[in-house]
């Protein structure tokens, strides 16, 4: 059996693509920053990167982007002047493991220099959940063998490195370099949002005799270690890096250097070493096997009989976790995190709708931040809403640290030149009501009435306001629509009544109404200041109230959806002739021509289900499945929602289907499934995982007075555990087969 | 009198955008590279570049651009630990000055550290034109005041910096650094051309006493001199650096290597010192001298009476020199030479009109070489026409190595997003005919029969089959039109029968069928092949004859040519009320609106006129001057053609308007007339300054048997002298008022 904790790899692939995959795949992180699972030595054509959370450059038509930091994790080595590398000499063994129960990331290779050394070295990192300032590397070195058995020369550099960019572009400036007795560090500035980061590092090694030597330099200023090395000897060499910046605080330089100060002294006094020389790694790994520990009590989901699956909920686990602050809600979880370049750090609909539901069962206080985040942007919702010429809050498709809309309005396609118009910042509305419906649930599940007090009212009735405004009245039906949209399946443009969109108006203008009311028994004055703030008259209300019982949903019989008007008159599409295709429909077909089919990117109707699964009937579901799931691209359409498709899909009873479409969530990171990995990983897919586990295959119910499980048990699994809370009482489920 | 040959600064502006005009200002270059006049030491915000000629890397949407190479010229100076750094202290006193008598720039400060420490710092720079693999840098500190009259500790530290890109991208992977007991190298490799680049680099003190040590690393290496520095004594460093490139031949770095090893050891052998710390600036400086001075006995033109004048004239001669290779035809010219990265490198009809005919008059070997830039594109050019759907060759509007249009096809503005489509590249269509022409002159001025035999009849053949083919037949008036063109006058687009671009077209075709029947003569084998080659049948030359006769070129009275068809029918624009604006018509307007008056961005009929002068009466000149003049935007429409329109201008009599637009030539970059010089100097700009001169206000004009001038002088001009080359023999020309 292999340990069921860990992603691991037995051979360095020889294709470029695999090895920027597996970088994104072996990414450490505390939250407060990732750092790709690039080599210490670096490698041809390595796209190496830290990102710190809510750290961003302005770029052109984009906005901003995370801006890559310089990079803190070389270490190169030279034995009689021959470098290690990867790419030269043989490489006898390799062994990589990323281990998710302690977030330690290991590499072990056996390497013979093209002179005829035999070298074994291994390293160790972790970003540490401990205490999120700190990244640690330690490097072994063993010679195992050496010409005529004589002594090597070792030298090894510690560096920082600032020639790294998001790809080619270049964010950061150095504003000024130094080092004290212990400490070497780089301070450096965004070159445009001004954002400081400092970066000290420490590099000791466990060998007396070996000499140091702090080298400065504004690009790669380093620590060198230079020594000797007996056949059969092992050097070992640690690297500290503490990382400030000024979103931290006023004097990061200080800041920094006192902390880092303080980690070594503190190990130096439990090891009574000097502090010059000091090892503390073993120290600051338990502190990080501690608190991954406590994060694993409450988060780990255990699957018995099903290896593959329990390795691949527990990676995406993990990656929920890394990717957040538990802190700070100035930003959110970018659609990549913080794993690369990928949508360049900005938040969609993916945080609300496909992760929330973790962190509001499992790590309520994260929740409570996410939405905080939101409701912080309040204003700018505002904005973007009157510049449309409608009332209340209109959230931006794409958002970053401001609250503006960041989708960019067109792109150039970089080898055609064709102009490719992105209309999701101007109509892709449905973000919206997913921020409203994850205020809803958060409220649901964690019975957190003081949120829903000073924030949720404010904004599920500001959202609403949106939603009243933009619904257009139909005086000969007398009901009301929601023209020109994009709707969750985004390879249908300007459509009219998506019933995703109509249906989760309704609901923000219901829950936020019903809000209201609780609210006027709750707070009365805060219902008496929200009424006068946000202008809520009696007629508003009373229009709200209008729109939310009339505003038309396009149906079928049977409690069909339609997924927008007329979608039902639209041409069926033949699958059965692109069988082995490589590519989504809308690339082969193009964007204009697929929209002229019964054939979707992702869950629209069946997502919207999911989303109200508890408040819709089996018929219903299933009617809706059978229409659409067969006509979604599962393969090459968004990787948003297979792993969702699971939930309904267990509790339609297709657990074989369920099970597939959970696995292509589960894997496609570790396994690079939709080939793009190298941009980041699938954060909303992570999200989706575990709720295809809990809500799906379990079949967790979370009502007003408790919580049921109905599950659906996939092939060979033989006991599902996890725990979630419910209003502040932690919920131990532990279902047998 | 100041001194005629320099261009100086007496204080470091605060303005960033006026620090990087000056970094423009102040390049050094040789045609092999040029370097941007950024401190040693480096201040925030510099746009520092080192761009070589023809060194390419491939881009989105504008297919490649010239790449930015690791930057070879910083130095750090500390004392006692404080850094010495132009934005923190005191600056006492500052000189900036670029010699362009020997292409050295210079610069003497004295300066106060932060502690009180009183220094005074020199540079000295150039670009070696003896070795043009060859930059130097002679570097000398002399401390004046020290804390208590006590030493201080130096250190001084040059370095390779690879944290360099084109604005924030970056190019270059470090592909292998190390360093040999003289000379540290860094070898670099494009990302996606994968060119090679080597740099080596020497760093050596005057002073025994001075321990240097050499610092390995990818992204900043650096040779480090530290000592101590008595209270009035100087210390003076020399950082020489060699480079070569893969496009050199094999082996860039043995090459390198080797050549710098030699350069130390023949400065060793002519100073009878050791090559471990010998000083070589004086013995290379004097080649360089040697070197700068055979140029000036060339391309010298003497303006007496204007000092202003004089300096700016042989500023732009100087730029002439060092953006050009005088040996490597595989790359031409770009709009900004080597010295920003303005347009990206890429090569526009600026070459051919603007700047060629300086090459073709005084550098004859270098106008060949320009040539046969175009020459061996032709197939490219080939391919552009029949991707057309015409014959023959359609040069590209904009070229870099592959002769491929690089022009792209359209933008997103980065602000906006507004995506504004680029028509140059398909219907900018006089790129072909100016190449057309430039082949002509070279060969009327040169006699360079066998040029024409080898290349340039064949070059003009395939431009004028392009013609002949563009031409469309007009039955119902039995001739030909051009429709559907953009002008020189860029701000009306899709217009019909352009004069420039008809009456340029049928003197390609006329040239083509005069070289022709010249070469029937003088080479009748290689007529033959070409005859065959390019199917020149008895009825296609015919059809050529009569496009040539009968293109059609729009026309009012008295020979006022009409810029294309309806542009008459346009109303007239008032500039009145645009007094003291500073943007271009087209800015304050918009780019549909300028398109419906007779406001122009650039001289085009007048340019045709300007070309074909030789051939045009004064009336011609004179009635389609007064027209068109008045109508064009002089300060903000183009860089390129102010100076031009001295050439006119002069000729009619406008001695003091002519004399005005020259000088907004002359001094466009010394003076960042337009605010865009940190993007690069105006190349054309440079070589239209020549031509007013030496065309205009001397009134060169060139025929088959010989020369004449007929000057027109402007205020306090007393004396004009230049040469020139005729058919091989030089031309002194000394005009006394």
């Amino acid at each position: 059996m292999g340990n069921l904790w860990q992603i691991s790899e037995e051979s360095l692939s020889p294709n470029l693509k695999q090895i920027q995959s597996q970088e994104t795949v072996f990414t450490i992180g505390n939250g407060y920053f990732c750092t790709r699972g690039t080599f210490e030595e670096g490698y041809p054509h390595e796209s190496s990167a830290t990102l710190l959370f809510g750290v961003f450059d302005t770029i052109p038509i984009a906005k901003e982007e995370l801006a890559n930091a310089p990079d803190w994790v070389g270490i190169q080595l030279f034995v009689n002047g021959e470098r290690f590398r990867l790419d030269k000499g043989k490489l006898l063994s390799y062994t990589r493991i990323l281990d998710v129960s302690t977030g330690l990331l290991t590499r072990t290779v056996q390497w013979k220099s093209p002179s005829g050394i035999l070298l074994r070295v291994n390293s160790e990192r972790f970003a540490s959940l401990a205490d999120e300032h700190l990244g640690m590397i330690r490097y072994s070195v063993t010679l195992d063998e050496a010409p005529k058995d004589q002594p090597v020369e070792v030298s090894l550099r510690a560096n920082f490195n600032a020639a790294r960019g998001n790809y080619d572009v270049m964010h950061w400036n150095t504003t000024d370099q130094g080092h004290t007795s212990d400490l070497l560090w780089l301070q450096s500035q965004t070159k445009k949002t001004q954002v400081t980061l400092v970066q000290s590092m420490s590099f000791n090694s466990d060998d007396d005799q070996v000499q140091k030597e702090f080298v400065d330099g504004d690009i790669e200023p380093s620590i060198r270690l230079t020594g000797s090395l007996q056949p059969g000897a092992t050097i070992t060499a640690e690297k500290s890096v503490v990382m400030y910046t000024s979103r931290d605080g006023d004097e990061p330089l200080r800041v920094a250097l006192s902390h880092h100060q303080k980690i070594l002294s503190t190990a130096a006094e439990t090891h009574s070493s000097s502090p010059h020389k000091v090892m503390i790694f073993d120290y600051q790994f338990e502190q990080q096997k501690a608190a991954w520990e406590q994060y694993w009590q409450q988060a780990d989901v255990i699957i018995d009989g099903d290896e593959k699956a329990q390795v691949g909920i527990r990676y995406n686990i993990y990656q929920l976790r890394i990717n957040v602050s538990d802190h700070d809600n100035r930003y959110s979880i970018a659609a990549k995190g913080l794993t690369g370049f990928g949508y360049r750090g900005h938040i969609f609909h993916d945080t609300e709708i496909f992760m929330l539901p973790f962190f509001t069962y499992v790590l309520p206080d994260i929740a409570r931040d996410l939405l905080l985040y939101r409701y912080n942007l309040l204003s700018a919702a505002r904005k973007k809403a009157a510049s449309n010429g409608y009332d209340g809050a209109q959230y931006p498709w794409e958002s970053t640290l401001n609250g503006e809309e960041t989708t960019p309005p067109s792109i150039v396609h970089p080898e055609t030149g064709e102009v490719i118009p992105v209309l999701n910042g101007f109509i892709e509305l449905h973000i919206t009501s997913s921020i409203a419906y994850a205020t809803w649930e958060y409220w649901r599940v964690t019975g957190d009435d003081k949120f829903m007090r000073d924030y949720g009212a404010e904004l599920l009735l500001s959202t609403a306001l949106f939603w009243d405004s933009r619904a257009e009245k139909n005086e000969k039906h007398n009901n009301y629509t929601i023209s020109d949209v994009i709707g969750p399946d985004e390879w249908h443009e300007h459509v009219n009544n998506n019933a995703h969109t109509n249906m989760m108006a309704k609901r923000n203008i219901q829950t936020a109404l019903s809000t209201l009311k609780w609210l006027q028994t709750a707070a009365p004055s805060k219902a008496t200041a929200l009424i006068e703030q946000l202008h809520l008259t009696d007629e508003r209300l009373q229009h709200m109230q209008d729109v939310q019982e009339h505003l038309y949903v396009p149906q079928g019989a049977k409690g069909l959806l339609e997924q927008f008007d007329g979608f039902f008159k639209l041409p069926t599409f033949d699958q059965s002739k692109y069988k082995g295709r490589k590519d989504s429909y809308q690339g082969i077909l193009g964007i204009h021509e697929v929209q002229k089919y019964q054939l979707i990117k992702q869950a629209d109707v069946l997502m919207l289900l999911t989303m109200l699964r508890q408040e819709t009937d089996y018929d219903t579901k299933k009617v809706n499945w059978d229409y659409y799931f067969p006509i979604t691209d599962h393969d090459y359409g968004s990787s948003l929602t297979p792993a969702l498709h699971a939930i309904l899909g267990s509790e339609l009873g297709h657990t074989e289907e369920a099970y597939k479409m959970f696995m292509k969530g589960a894997l496609v990171d570790i396994e690079n499934l939709r080939g793009n990995t190298p941009e980041g990983i699938h954060a909303a897919c992570a999200g989706a995982v575990w709720q295809a586990v809990v809500f799906g295959f379990a079949g967790l119910r979370v009502t007003e007075d408790g919580y049921s499980t109905q599950p659906h048990w996939p092939d060979n699994w033989q006991r599902l555990k996890f725990q979630f809370k419910h209003k502040g009482e932690t919920v131990h489920v532990d279902l047998q087969r």
